[in-house]
Parts: structure tokens; C-alpha cells; sequence
């Protein structure tokens, strides 16, 4: 749990209009808004994945207690996993094409403590190829808050990569890559954890060569994988390169199969290492990229989704 | 522990000439020869993973002692694993291209027991693109034993699965392709492993068609690997289907990397069930295959070895 201001300098309660919620499968972060303005912010490991449907008030209370006044209801507008059939309230998904948000689909959840009352914001389901996203369309959301006019690719990298189409104020498609989920995967548990690990250093020229290659050459990745294992074992190459590679391998077989899509420029919106691996990948492959911002877009989205649900008739929050 | 025969028919003691070993990352396996017939056979799962180097020599006459007699040396000549740096002894690899097997090159292992002679078939390496092979150069040996003209490619599909080229007795050069591995790390460790488990039924349509994509378009594995979760939640993609598509996914990224290597007949050389996959992806791809057995590979190559070491000068087995 963290805040913005040190323990010490933190105030017993502070007067909150609303307050944002990104809930997703591994982390849990909360900001205090007044109006359009956020005055603190927290954060815990409780995500999705680690609690039960029960869990989840008492994780969120646990977090945002301080900012809640006695005698009035706090609205709580959250986006993510919370919203999936294993969250707190399942949010059915709205198909694209669509705008990101839309107050008629937000669903409210039960809460045991008065003190609050919660809306969850739905994720955007694409029938074919099939294809999900929860979270996502609020960063979206929050991208076309600051350039109503944004008219081109999304890509927002993580443990699950999304590439979004975005047109006219709304998804018009995406696809998901478990690129990140690979990279883990493989450097954790597979035979080339040893040759990955050990140290921070990073070869960028492998990582760039690797990205070439996988760009030119996506077939054979299983093979391309067992090379780095091999080099390691006949001409020692170091984790420094090994990890590069493999990331570049990676993001390179992902960025093949965007194929006429990979027109830029590119907004990236994610942490700023990925978006830097990303941007450079990208570069490799002649696309254009700019950085749009990651968590700020987050919480621009659930910005407009209360100005969305305030708007609504009978959905005020 | 297993034996071909049943605990109460096993005698006290066998008579053997030479025992034969076949030494995995996870598995050991020995049979009890007399001349070039096996008469006995044991397993456990003393792999080379769970043992440290003092612990190979108690787990090798766990399985053979029965099969040792007493005022006498028994020759074992073992492949695989154990001839790694973290095996029993380093048994350098020979470069190719080279034939499979060379007296010159298999190295005597220390043994405190002197009922027991060890010698350790070394692997095969490859400088470029760098590869590596254990135990694989074994079976290769058994192929030429029974086919001495084979000229073409084989395929030993497993957790690394190899594709080795084979003309004039020697290997040429070859590819390792981790894909069971992939498989196994995504079915029991991803987001997608709760929808691949449960049950044992499997989609052949499924699985052809999943090689066909993967051919035509080896970009974004990882894409169509989130496809197959996302199936599952919008359509019900069921778990019979989700691991045909999956093994079908990473062998057709595979083959699609052997290109004009690819061209028939291919020998297959594995367990039956993993042979009939292979077999069914390469008709897929327009290339005819061949069985040619997996353990009895082995078993010849080891026999050949002991040949080998015995006609050559000042190294008999």
C-alpha cells in the first residue's frame, strides 16, 4: 500500500468527490478525486487473482477508508478485472465496434458498507476473430479524452499486448498478443531460465538484431528460442544478450503479423520501459511511435466515465 | 522400476555380456544384453534433473545390479544427459557434420563400483546456427544401422524436438525446436491452462486446421495463442478443440521454418503418439513421412556403439 504523501504527513481523512479504481488481474490502485482532480492516491497487490468474490469490499475498503466521509455515499467508478466473471460484479462485455464507454453498460455492484456505491465499467469483446479486453478500453477511453480526433493504432504493451484500431471515436478492432506472458513464461520456467538470469544488463543491438530477424523470419520461433539456449552452451553468449534476444524475437514475431495495420504513427500507451521497447521495435519495422502515457490515461478515462455516468439519466454518480 | 517381467517370474540374477543405457534429463532406462539381444529391461525416473554427480552411479545400480556378476567387469555404455557437464562425466560433443558415433570420442567414466565399466557416448554440436544434441546422435546411429544408404531428413519429436539431415552416415547439420516444451509451459502454467485441461478428448479437424493457419501465417504465435482464451470465454471453445489448435498452432510454426528442407520422405523417430501428430502436420505440408520406431533406435544405436568400441584399437567395451 502506498501513497503520495509519506505516512507521517498523511492527513486522518480527506474530502473526496468520487473515487477511480483500476482493478486488474495482479494489482489494485485507487485514486482520491476532487471534481476532476486527483489529492491522493493508493495502491495494493489485491488484485483479481488473488481474491474471492467476497474479498473484493474489503480489499477496496481496506485501501480507500480515509477518503470516506460518514452520513454520504462515495461513488466508486472502477475499470478492469474487477469487472470480469471472476470479479466483483460481472460487467458484460460491449462489442466493437463502439465507443470505449458508455454509461448504459456500466454495471452497478452490491456493496455491504453504505458508505459507497460502485460502478463498474465493462470491457469490449470482438466476436471475430474473438478477442477480449478489460481495462484497456478505459486507457482508450482516456487517450480520446485528450485527442477527440485520434484516428489510428493503439498499442498498449503488457503481460497481454493489445493493438487497437481506433476511428470516429470508437474501437473499430483489436488483437491481443501474450507476448508478455511468453517472455515470463520462458524466463522463469522453461530450459532457458539459466542463461537468462542473474543480472539487469541489457544488449540493445541484440535486441534490435533479434527483432530483424524475427520480422524477416517468424516461422520457427521454437527454434529460435533453443538457439539462444545452444549459443549460450557453445560460444557463451550472456544473459544480457540472451534476454534482449528473446524479447526481440518476441516482438518481432508479434509485430510480423500486423502486417498493413503497422501504419503509424503509433500511439504507445503502457509503462515507459515498454513503450521504449516497443517504440524501438517499431522503428525497426518503419513505423512511427509516440508515446500517448499509461496510468494518467487510466485515470482520464474513469475521469470521463463519471462525467458519462453523471450525464446519464437516472445513472448519476 | 519396471521390468518386462512380472516381480515373481524375475530371477535372482541374469547373466548379461553388457548393459545399455539411455540417460534423459528426466528419465533412465537400461537394458541387460547378452551379445546384440536384450533379455532384460529396467526404468526409473533417476533422470539426470534430479541427481547430482555422486548420485549417478547409486541410481545406475538401483536398476542393473541384479544383471552384475561377481570376479567380472560388465560393460555399460550409456547415452544422453548423463555425458552433459552436470551428468555423470563431460563427454564433449562432436562437430558436425561427423558420423553419429566415434569410439575415438566417447569418454570412460569414473566408477567406485568395479563390477562396472562406464563409457559415455558424447552429443553431437553444430557452430552455426548453434545446436546441441544428446542422445538424439544414438538413434540416429540405430536409423543407419538398419538403413546404412538413408539419405534425407529425420525428425525426433519430444520436448526438443530435432530435425537432422543425414546423408553419406554422417549427420550434416540440425535444428532443435522447443515446442513441446512451449506446449507443456503454456498448458500447465498460462492464462489458457484452464481452458486446455480436464479431460483427455482431442479435435483432429481442430488440430489440422491450426497447422494450416500456422504455415500459411507463422506471425503472431502469441496472438493466436490469446485467440484460443478468447474463444473459450465468447464461444465456448471447448478443451478438446483448445489443445488440437494449440499443438497444431506451435508444430505448423515449426514446420513452416524448414522450408525446402522440407521434403520427403522424413523419418520420424519418437513415441507413436507424438510420430502420428508429426506425420499428420507434414501431410498438411505436403511432405510424406515414415515411422522408423523411437526406443528401438536407441537400443540399436547403443548396440552399434558397443561395436564400435570394441573394433577399435585399445577401447573395448
Amino acid at each position: 500500500m502506498s501513497d503520495t504523501l509519506p505516512a507521517s504527513q498523511t492527513p486522518d481523512w480527506i474530502a473526496v468527490d468520487w473515487i477511480a479504481v483500476d482493478w486488474g488481474t495482479t494489482h489494485l490502485r485507487a485514486w482520491a478525486m476532487r471534481g476532476d482532480e486527483p489529492v491522493a492516491r493508493a495502491a495494493s497487490d489485491a488484485g483479481m487473482s488473488s481474491l474471492d468474490r467476497d474479498g473484493f469490499e474489503p480489499a477496496l475498503l481496506a485501501l480507500v477508508t480515509r477518503w470516506l466521509g460518514t452520513g454520504r455515499v462515495t461513488p466508486v467508478i472502477a475499470c478492469g478485472m474487477v469487472g470480469s466473471r471472476q470479479g466483483w460484479v460481472e460487467a458484460p462485455y460491449m462489442a466493437v465496434p463502439c465507443g470505449p464507454l458508455n454509461a448504459d453498460h456500466m454495471v452497478r455492484g452490491t456493496t455491504l458498507d453504505p458508505r459507497i456505491a460502485l460502478w463498474v465499467v465493462p470491457g469490449l469483446k470482438q466476436d471475430a476473430p474473438a478477442d477480449v479486453m478489460r481495462g484497456e478500453e478505459t486507457q482508450i477511453a482516456g487517450l480520446l479524452a485528450g485527442d477527440p480526433r485520434f484516428s489510428g493504432l493503439a498499442c498498449l504493451p503488457g503481460t497481454h499486448t493489445k493493438w487497437v484500431t481506433v476511428r470516429g471515436g470508437e474501437v473499430q478492432s483489436f488483437s491481443t498478443f501474450m507476448t508478455g506472458e511468453l517472455y515470463g513464461l520462458i524466463a522463469g520456467h522453461s530450459v532457458l531460465r539459466h542463461g537468462l538470469g542473474g543480472q539487469d544488463a541489457w544488449d540493445h543491438a541484440a535486441f534490435a538484431e533479434a527483432v530483424a530477424e524475427a520480422l524477416h523470419q517468424p516461422a520457427g520461433l521454437a527454434g529460435d528460442l533453443f538457439r539462444l539456449r545452444a549459443e549460450g552452451l557453445l560460444h557463451g553468449m550472456g544473459a544480457a544478450v540472451a534476454r534482449a534476444r528473446l524479447s526481440g524475437l518476441l516482438i518481432g514475431n508479434e509485430l510480423a503479423a500486423l502486417g498493413e495495420r503497422r501504419v503509424g504513427p503509433v500511439r504507445l500507451i503502457g509503462a515507459s520501459s515498454l513503450n521504449r521497447l516497443y517504440a524501438a521495435a517499431l522503428a525497426i519495422a518503419g513505423c512511427e511511435a509516440a508515446e500517448a502515457g499509461g496510468d494518467d490515461l487510466t485515470l482520464a478515462g474513469l475521469t470521463l466515465a463519471r462525467h458519462t455516468l453523471m450525464e446519464a439519466p437516472r445513472r448519476r454518480a
